[in-house]
């Protein structure tokens, strides 16, 4: 359950509204910041659908923006304790905090050439993904072309955003669904 | 005269690129984010033309959204000493620093009135602007429609990262100039 009810979601002020909602897209504060034109929101769908509108409706180098936005999965700033709160709990949940030294390193060398290749870092759903999800995903994904890797880059952080609203914004079952 | 050479900025890498220019656009992070897939730039005016393209390229709001990012001139953000070093130093270069309690509750009275108005708070070049100019400036646009306001705004933003960019870069008299 989260922590703002419907009422307050659909009442609250600009203020409020960016402080409590500004890093549901990592680092990307301008996503609710421009949503906000399409208020009021009645429920977290209603409010997760205007993000991923925005999102869409970007130049391209704006959705790559988005990604580049994002950190390393294991990497350096999460090594140095510098991830944002939301994305040290979802590292934490796909069990990254329990990866070996040989998967980090695989991951990493992964990392660098998926990001050398397309120039943008591999982003993907930790929530949903545990640690061996992960490495196979990024093993598959660094294969693809780049648009396509743009696509599910970005498909991923929409699913990203949707569980930070459902921390958020209280909820019942049936929207609990993506 | 800036930190970074020419040669620095058209070879350096993406940490470094965000970590320098993040906050060129206020709290907007994807604006440099974006155009990272534009390097290499060669000096200032390629960099600050590729913020300028991407800012046109949004949706309109997406633009909005650069517009409430900004804090309010000396309004309760600034009070609580809790701008970003650019801002406080640019609205200490236009003087709010030295407002009268009268002069500082017009500006506030008149800024809440605007982004009533507008949904978006006043945002002008402080460092082209000194704390008369700031209360002419709002007084009279305060009266404009919402898009004049929204172009107004915007060209304000191009200004204020402008001026950003030459603290930030190596550069010559004649890039100097607007």
């Amino acid at each position: 359950m989260g922590v703002v009810t419907k009422e307050q979601l659909s009442g609250m002020g600009y203020e409020d509204f960016i402080k409590i909602f500004g890093n549901v897209i990592e680092h990307c504060a301008l996503c609710s910041a421009a949503v906000w034109a399409k208020r009021p929101f009645n429920d977290l769908k209603q409010l997760h659908s205007a993000i991923c509108t925005f999102i869409d409706d970007l130049p391209k180098i704006g959705r790559e923006g988005i990604l580049r936005l994002h950190p390393d999965l294991a990497g350096r700033i999460a090594e140095m304790g510098k991830l944002t709160s939301e994305s040290s709990k979802e590292q934490l949940s796909a069990g990254l905090n329990e990866i070996t030294n040989k998967e980090k390193s695989i991951l990493q060398s992964l990392n660098d050439r998926y990001k050398s290749k397309f120039g943008f870092p591999f982003v993907i759903c930790a929530r949903e993904n545990k640690k061996q999800a992960i490495l196979s995903g990024i093993k598959a994904r660094v294969e693809n072309d780049k648009d396509v890797e743009l696509a599910t880059g970005i498909a991923e952080v929409k699913k990203i955003a949707f569980y930070r609203l459902l921390d958020i914004i209280e909820h019942c079952e049936e929207e609990a669904r993506l």
